[in-house]
């Protein structure tokens, strides 16, 4: 069984809600897409050339100040809960996990990280460098991706052209290879209608939105990633600073948007995120889904001080711990066991009685 | 404004939950209807008649040990906030609160009580001799009402008809003029859709229910009144007998079904008994019905167990002092206030932080 604890803070940090905005942004991932020159892509790639990449990869990381205490993890040496729990901390995609599609794990299929800063080898591309931090936080994070990826430049030869940049195995990545996201709750704006319209106005400006869970995901309990949608014809500079900008507004409506709420239907919300709280506090029985549903109306008390008594910390750790294959890796059940709501309950219910202090 | 502090218990005795059953069965009652004999029915007689009736009656009531005590509540001089909080306390009936069409209260109509005994006068008939006790007790009420019917048998002349009995101004009450009743929670057989069944039984065998409030009321929160339709034709203690074997089997049909829902759906049960409880604790808004409907699954919670924190007593004042009168009066407030919801909601909310001791 895959032990998570062996990682520098599980991979995890960005939980401790210290970045700036931490209420409205969970979290600021980016990620730069490389693949090795003359060497063929993963989806073309024989299992060996993938282990040849995974070996040349994993040589220049050992060399890198960055990644030199890393873990290395081969997703293909593990069981299907391991292969989901890292992806439900967002530590590596999909497609990695062999969610996507039946053909499940590519051979050399790994997770290089130090827990902030890392990669995932052999996904779509040979290597996905990538960044996590707690809040709103994408100069932070770039600077620290750009220092990994000069590192591994000076020992790896990616492939890049001179007219279209880094080159990648969907030409949507071609270019900067740059995807930048926040993981950010608008409850808000969902509560009074605003939302398609702001989502509509994203689209226009070359962003995109999806579900907490990446591509294809739907969005439950508010929370949106928001990503530049464009990687090419742009210096990686100004894709973070476009979406810098439009994710500041973005939080400017929200906040703007609960100003409303706050104002003219102060008993509404009152209600609705204490009635979250008290279902959240005593269920015994609790879905994933209500479960994302409630922790949004209570991160939308906490975040109103209508509720004291829970900080963002533990709002973050409940979305991460009470997904299916933390429940199930925790409890040594299957994904598919019944049992896993009531876990989830209880799981939920003691974290916010440690926080209420009894 | 009415001060029920005047009543000893404020009438109320019975919310102490000190009776026989009375986790399931809250509370029992039992009326006598009496008339004076030679006076016209009170829906056929003049507001002079009415007074000199009352007049009567309060004599022959100041001279009887049991109500030497007893207040006098002049129904006809209350606003409709208190005449609603008593008929809201079961202490008089929507008849004589006024509540049941547009004529108002009728002069002369008046409450005279120790708390546990005392008598409506000038309702539909001159005199409704009651008693009201905890938990499910038929014959302890109905010696209570004997003793004072007799006392006042004395000193009044009671219309009485050879064949007929006792003689009411509606002739289902006629005979023995005794309606019993008992205020049973039944959510075990309302859960196991058994709820029909048992109603339909009691009906074949001469026995009605209705809601919280008799008749005419919508059974909310799962709690019925069961009562004897007939009251002509058999004995007062045939008709107590009856009705009691009747309560008794039903009392073991709703443990029955309690068995059977923790043998067989014991999660379902327990999650819904500690929602229930979680919205009781934590929302800010609550309707009168909601507030009905929850307490009956925090009921049933307390009496499979599953909840350690709140007593019986808690929850049979909840039911009387959530309602509207008890809150409008309580606030200063009208009936119709839509913030009553939120009134109620802190009521239940501090009720319940009590209980659990913080």
């Amino acid at each position: 069984m895959l032990d998570l604890n062996l990682l520098p803070d599980g991979g995890i940090s960005w939980l401790d809600a210290s970045g700036p905005d931490c209420n409205i942004v969970l979290s600021t991932r980016v990620r730069l897409a490389r693949n090795i020159a003359h060497r063929r892509f993963t989806v073309r790639s024989s299992a060996e050339e993938c282990k040849m990449v995974l070996d040349e990869v994993e040589a220049a990381s050992n060399a890198s100040a960055q990644l030199r205490d890393a873990s290395l993890i081969r997703i293909d040496e593990l069981g299907p809960v391991d292969q989901q729990l890292l992806h439900e901390r967002h530590l590596i995609s999909r497609e990695l996990a062999g969610l996507e599609n039946d053909r499940g794990v590519r051979t050399g299929a790994a997770l290089l990280t130090d827990g902030t800063v890392g990669m995932m080898v052999n996904e779509e591309d040979h290597v996905r460098l990538q960044c996590l931090k707690s809040g709103f936080a994408l100069a932070d994070a770039y600077a620290d991706l750009e220092r990994l990826d000069a590192d591994l430049g000076r020992r790896l030869t990616f492939a890049f052209h001179d007219e279209f940049g880094y080159l990648t195995s969907c030409p949507t990545n071609a270019g900067t290879g740059l995807r930048a996201s926040v993981l950010i709750h608008l409850p808000g704006l969902v509560l009074t209608k605003e939302i398609q319209k702001v989502l509509q106005g994203l689209s226009q400006v070359g962003l995109t939105f999806r579900g907490l869970y990446g591509e294809g995901s739907e969005v439950v309990g508010n929370f949106f990633q928001l990503s530049n949608q464009t990687t090419l014809g742009k210096s990686e500079s100004e894709l973070l600073e476009h979406l810098g900008d439009m994710v500041q507004k973005v939080i400017e409506y929200e906040e703007e948007a609960r100003r409303i709420l706050e104002r003219d239907a102060p008993m509404v919300i009152a209600d609705k995120v204490w009635r979250a709280y008290g279902l959240l506090r005593y269920a015994r029985n609790l879905s994933f889904e209500e479960t994302m549903n409630l922790l949004s109306g209570v991160r939308l008390g906490v975040g109103l001080n209508l509720i004291p008594d829970v900080s963002v910390y533990t709002l973050n750790k409940l979305l991460i711990f009470t997904q299916p294959a933390h429940l199930a890796q925790q409890e040594g059940r299957d994904l598919g066991d019944p049992a896993l709501a009531a876990v989830r309950a209880a799981f939920t219910r003691h974290l916010l009685e440690a926080d209420a202090g009894r």
